[in-house]
């Protein structure tokens, strides 16, 4: 399962808004076959790992695949029928499914053709794995990242506003890679006013994905030559503007790889429940934000953010003047903090990056 | 080396103004004797270890020293006599002395008496074991570290100052072992006012050694009744006041275990570097400061700073209006703020304590 898991990993970021899935066939405690979901429309990673096996399957070959096989028509037949066909007596399953439209349908259906099912093994990494999937499946909303890059004194930006860069080339590198794993990136419009972001994913001799770049601008601010309009990426740049906005002035920045989108705003601000709606419902599952204090401040306040990443840099501005991770009010009391759990601690070099769950 | 470094380390905190040294003997790849350095006035490792052999010295016996033994009648007498009289052939040292009346002298007069000695072995662990008496020994002042508990997005207190707890019960049991392993802890007025804490060194199920607490004030406004003043402890409390709070008013404050010290000021503050100075006269090798954010800021701004402890607990404030670790104006851009390095890590439970030593 551990190494259907890694398997699995490879089609991170790719398979949206399916799953990644790993699949392994055992011979007598020997891997034979492996595969994995590369990207949605392709083959399931169990047909993956089938089409593999050389000279034939016997009958005691075991398939361990992360993810309940599926049991519906999809892009691709299910995949209960094709274990059917392939003659297995055991199959061993990381987690059920939580896609209500596949619930429990492929585990039951394998387990009523005389097929033994073992459902569960190792079940919190595979959870993990495909955290962004199911958040989406479940609440049709995506798996929100907060990422921030900090002074070791909590700091984004000096007062004067300058960022760059706080942390080193090896932090920049993983957040390239997160990009690259994540559906769609997101930013306030201050930081396209003063930082100029491009939002695409730079990995060093790796060809990277660009996720889908998204400007949070209730008034429509992001000047016309911001770069993120004018990059050169298969990806689109959106910018989600107040539904104050008119509709002739949003048209007037749409073009080939930019589009507007309209949001219902409340206290004067983009409803931030409202756009994370209309992306769920564009098939969005992941988005990493990367800034600035203000939409981040308004995240964390709603309760949106699913997980976050912070980078701790070897640094101190020594004073109390800079741009703080989130604008606005606080918590109170020290009780009253927003608390992470399954805190991950990772070095990059002298950078410090701190994961962890909120717990709302 | 490593095992009298171990030994060493028993008596950080106790032996000041001395270093902390430890020693052993080995005999065929043995160690047949350990010592170490106590407490200042007690013997010192070399003869610790001496003392302990049982059936007397063989002459292949190693004496293995973290410190250059001492050349000079001091509370105790030469530790080089008692290593020529035990009648050692080899001696290994792990850093020189950098004090200046010993210098040279150990390692020259042995190698004079027909000694083997080598020296820098381990130096770097040596010399970071004793950070403080090379400081203190070579500038005359103390080594100073700063320690910060801090929410991940880096505030200090919320808006309203409430600040407890923020770290874990581990983090704040491990501050407790770094007083006791310090000549004195220092608190701006802010904290005294604010915090009210007590400052002294309270471990579990373990003697601790109260430092001496020193109250940085510049107009005297620590509360008549404040606890800081009022511990039951063998250590002293210290108030550093302004040269204009009358002589009247300061005696009032003096009692058996709180006394006052005039310092000079400089733009109505008092003059840090002076009161280093001052301490540094009076023996004090190592001085852990715990706030507030206004001390900090200034120490941070004077370059005054040794060596950051700081703490980061998985919870965050959410807001940008809490207390920051450092008061006041900030560098204005990334490449000017303060590096650190030497990076440490270390978690307790889901706190993190990154540390590391400034570049000025």
């Amino acid at each position: 399962m551990r190494e259907a898991l890694r398997l699995a990993r490879k089609g991170l970021g790719r398979t949206s808004p399916n799953p990644a899935v790993g699949a392994v066939i055992v011979r007598r405690d020997r891997v034979i076959a492996k595969g994995y979901h590369r990207r949605a429309g392709d083959k399931h990673a169990e047909v993956d790992a089938i089409d593999k096996v050389k000279g034939g399957l016997q009958p005691d070959d075991i398939l361990y695949v992360t993810l309940e096989p599926c049991h519906h028509y999809g892009r691709t037949p299910p995949c209960t029928e094709a274990i059917i066909r392939a003659g297995f007596r055991n199959v061993v399953v990381g987690m059920r499914d939580p896609n209500k439209s596949v619930t429990g349908g492929g585990c039951e259906f394998l387990a009523r053709k005389g097929i033994n099912v073992r459902t569960g093994v190792l079940e919190s990494d595979c959870r993990k794995l495909n955290e962004s999937y199911i958040k989406h499946a479940t609440t049709g909303r995506p798996f929100v990242i907060a990422k921030s890059a900090l002074t070791l004194d909590g700091f984004t930006a000096t007062s004067t506003g300058h960022s760059r860069w706080i942390t080193n080339e090896r932090s920049r590198q993983f957040v390239h890679r997160m990009r690259d794993g994540t559906d769609c990136v997101m930013v306030g419009a201050g930081t396209v006013l003063k930082d100029d972001p491009r939002l695409t994913t730079r990995l060093k001799n790796q060809r990277g994905r660009d996720p889908l770049r998204v400007v949070v601008d209730t008034d429509l601010r992001t000047p016309r030559n911001a770069r993120v309009l004018h990059v050169s990426s298969p990806a689109k740049t959106v910018i989600a503007v107040g539904e104050q906005v008119s509709a002739e002035r949003r048209r007037s920045f749409e073009r080939k790889n930019v589009a507007t989108i309209c949001c219902p705003t409340k206290g004067g601000h983009i409803d931030l429940n409202g756009l994370m709606e209309i992306l769920g419902k564009q098939g969005i599952t992941s988005i990493m934000v990367e800034g600035g204090a203000t939409l981040m401040g308004a995240l964390i306040r709603e309760e949106l953010v699913d997980k976050f990443y912070i980078f701790k840099a070897p640094i101190l501005l020594g004073g109390g003047d800079g741009t703080p991770m989130a604008r606005g009010t606080g918590a109170k009391r020290i009780d009253q903090c927003l608390k992470l759990r399954e805190i991950g601690v990772r070095r990059f070099g002298d950078d410090v990056l701190i994961t962890g769950y909120p717990e709302y």
